[in-house]
C-alpha cells in the first residue's frame, strides 16, 4: 500500500525480490509507527534471522520471505553439481523453517517453491524457477487478499463506523491485508467511512501497526481502549466489526484470533452489529473438530505489566506499568464461536461461518 | 488497609487529620505504586491543592479530605469574633469545594462538618465540633466500607477466582473500599480466592492500585490486559465480578462506572458468571430517570495514545505507544444496564438492581 516519506507517496509490499543483487527487501516493522525503514537481507541466513527477530510478522508476510529465501538461497548456489544443489537446498529450507517453528505458512510457501524446482533439469533451470515461484507466491497473496477487498466492500456503505481489532492489515501480508482489504477496496470506489481502532493491549497493534497503516491510506479513523468499543457500540457508534483470524476450523466455523477477539464478537451480537471475520484461505483448518482443542499461548508477563513506546526525547523504551510486585496472565489469542459471527470474508465469497464446510472445494480443500 | 515497608507492616488510612500539629496527611497516591509515600498538608489551601492535583483521588477519599480541610481551616483561625470566623470559614469551604468543581462527596462531606459547627456557640466550641465532625466522616466511612465487606464476603466462596475492573478499593475511599471490600472481608474469615485485575486502560488503575493494594493485603492475584476476561470466562477460570460505581441510579438500577465495566457485564450475562457492584449510599442519584442521560466525559487523547510508567532506570516517564499521526476517542465511563446486574452490595444489604428504589428509605433517601 501507499506510504508517504517526506511528503511523497510510494506504493510498498512488505516484502520484494531484489533479483540483481540476490537481496530481500523487507519493511522493518519493528520500528513501525515511528520509523519507516526498508532492510535489505543480504543472504538466507539474514532472511532467515528477520523473520525470526520479527523484522517481518504476519501469516501471508512471512510465508513469501520464506519462499524469497530459499529463491535467494538456490541463486546463490556456485556450481552445476545437481546433488550438492540439493544438499545446499534442504540447509536452506530448514534454516528459514527453524526461524517461525510453530507457524505454517513459510512451510506451505516453501513447499510450493520446492515443488516447482523439482520441474527443473538443471541447477540454473531450478534457480530461475525457484524465483519464479516465490513471485508467484507473493503474488498470489496479494490477489487473494484483493479478491477478499472486493467481497468485502459491498458490506461497507457511505457514514458507516466500522470497528477493527489487531492488525490483520497489509503489514501482516505482501499487500492490501484481511481485514483492511475490503477498507481499502471501499476507499478505491470512493466510499467514506470511519474506522475505529482497537489499541489491543498488551502488544498494541492495532494503535500502533493499524492505525499507521489507515493514516497512511487517508482513511478517516480513531485509536480506542480495548474497554472503549462496548461503549460505542451502546450509544450505536458502530455499524460493522472486521477483523482477522489466524486459525478458522473449516469444520465449525470457529475463530481463533488475537486476545479480545470474542469480546467484541459477543458485545456485537448483544447489539446485533454484523460482525465479519476476513481470511485467507491457508488459515483454514480442515482437521481440528472443536475450538477447544486449540492451544491458546501464553504470553510472557511483561506484555501485561508494560508497554513500549516513544519517550518525550524520542528513545523507543520499554517502561513498567503496572504494580512491580504483581504477576498476570497473558492468553495471546481466544476463540469465537460460529454463533457470534454473521459472515467469513474470504477470497472466494462470503460465506457463513457453518457453511466452510459445505463450501470446503471451493475454498480449496481437496477432500 | 496495611502496607509493608522495609519489612514492616503498619495500618494506614488514605487520609487521617494530626490535630497536634493541624496537618491532613494523605498518602501520596500519584506516586503508587512505584512508591508509598505520607505527604503532609499544612494548611488548607494545600489541602485544597491536593484533591486538585490528585494526591488523593476517588469519592470517599476526597470526601474526607475535604472535611479535613474545613476542620483544618476552622482551627487556624485566631480570635474569637464569631463574624470573622464565619467569612473566614466560607472562603476555606469555597477554596476546597472548587478543588474538584464536579465532585459531589466533598460538599456533601463539608455540609456534614458546617451543619455540626453551628451548634457551637463560640469559635472554640466550633472548633471542636468540626474537628469531631470530620473525623465522623471518615470514620462513616470506613463503617460503610466495613457494612459492604461483610455482605459481600457471603459471595466469596474458598477457591473462587474473582474478576474486578479498575479501582474501588480503598485508595478511592478513607478504608477498606467497596469492590474490594468483600474480598478483605472473605480474608479475614479465612477463605482463599484468587483475583484477576484488569489492567483497566487507558489510565490502568487496575494493575497498578488495584494490584499494589491486593498485593500488599497478600491476596492473590494476577493483571490481565483488559482483552482477557472474555477468553477467561469462556473457559471456566471466573466465578465472580465486583466493581464499583461512580453513579448508581435509585429508580432504574443502572451503574455509571469506569469504561469498560459494561462489557465486563455483557460477558458475565453470556457466561451466567455473578455480576455485582459495590457501592457507597453516597453514590446513588434517586433523581436521573435514564442511564442514557448520565454525562460521559470525553477525557484526553494523550491517555489512550500512550502510557506512563518507570523506565529501566527508575524514572516515571510517559511514553507514546500509538502511531504518532493518529488521534483517539476516550469516553472515560459506561452505563450499564440493571438486567446486567446480579446485585447492588451496599452498607445496608444486597439487593437487586431494580428493588433500590423499593428499599430507598433503608438506602437513605428521605422521599
Amino acid at each position: 500500500m501507499n506510504v508517504t516519506i517526506r511528503g511523497r507517496t510510494e506504493h510498498f509490499r512488505t516484502v520484494t525480490f531484489d533479483a540483481k543483487n540476490n537481496f530481500v527487501l523487507l519493511i522493518e516493522q519493528r520500528l513501525l509507527p515511528h520509523e519507516f525503514k526498508i532492510v535489505a537481507s543480504k543472504n538466507f541466513r539474514e532472511t532467515a534471522a528477520a523473520i525470526h527477530d520479527m523484522i517481518v510478522r504476519g501469516a501471508g508476510a512471512i510465508g513469501a520471505t520464506a519462499a524469497y529465501g530459499l529463491a535467494q538461497g538456490a541463486l546463490a548456489f556456485h556450481g552445476n553439481d545437481l546433488k550438492k544443489f540439493s544438499t545446499h537446498i534442504a540447509e536452506v529450507y530448514q534454516t528459514l523453517k527453524d526461524a517461525r517453528p510453530t507457524a505454517v505458512d513459510p512451510v506451505n510457501a516453501m513447499n510450493d517453491v520446492r515443488r516447482e524446482m523439482a520441474r527443473g533439469k538443471t541447477v540454473e533451470e531450478k534457480k530461475s524457477l525457484a524465483i519464479a515461484a516465490a513471485e508467484e507466491f507473493a503474488n498470489d497473496d496479494v490477489r487473494h487478499c484483493e479478491e477478499i477487498g472486493k467481497h468485502g466492500a459491498k458490506l461497507i456503505r457511505n457514514g458507516m463506523k466500522i470497528l477493527t481489532h489487531c492488525n490483520a492489515g497489509w503489514l501482516a501480508f505482501v499487500d492490501i491485508g484481511t481485514a483492511t482489504a475490503p477498507m481499502y477496496a471501499a476507499q478505491a470506489q470512493g466510499k467514506k467511512f470511519h474506522v475505529f481502532c482497537d489499541e489491543t493491549r498488551p502488544r498494541c497493534q492495532g494503535g500502533t501497526l493499524t492505525a499507521w497503516e489507515l493514516a497512511q491510506q487517508k482513511i478517516s479513523h480513531q485509536i480506542i481502549a480495548d474497554n472503549a468499543a462496548g461503549h460505542l457500540m451502546q450509544r450505536g457508534e458502530i455499524d460493522l466489526v472486521i477483523v482477522g483470524s489466524d486459525r478458522t476450523l473449516g469444520r465449525t466455523g470457529e475463530v481463533a484470533n488475537k486476545i479480545g477477539t470474542y469480546t467484541k464478537a459477543v458485545l456485537a451480537a448483544r447489539h446485533k452489529i454484523p460482525f465479519y471475520v476476513a481470511i485467507p484461505l491457508s488459515t483454514i483448518d480442515w482437521n481440528l473438530k472443536s475450538g477447544l482443542k486449540i492451544p491458546i499461548e501464553e504470553r510472557s508477563e511483561s506484555e501485561v505489566c508494560g508497554a513500549w513506546g516513544i519517550t518525550s526525547r524520542g528513545k523507543r523504551e520499554y517502561i513498567r506499568t503496572a504494580n512491580p510486585s504483581s504477576g498476570a496472565r497473558n492468553p495471546g489469542f481466544d476463540v469465537t464461536p460460529a454463533e457470534l459471527i454473521t459472515g467469513i470474508i474470504t477470497p472466494a465469497g462470503i460465506f457463513k461461518p457453518k457453511e466452510l464446510w459445505k463450501h470446503r472445494h471451493k475454498l480449496g480443500f481437496a477432500n
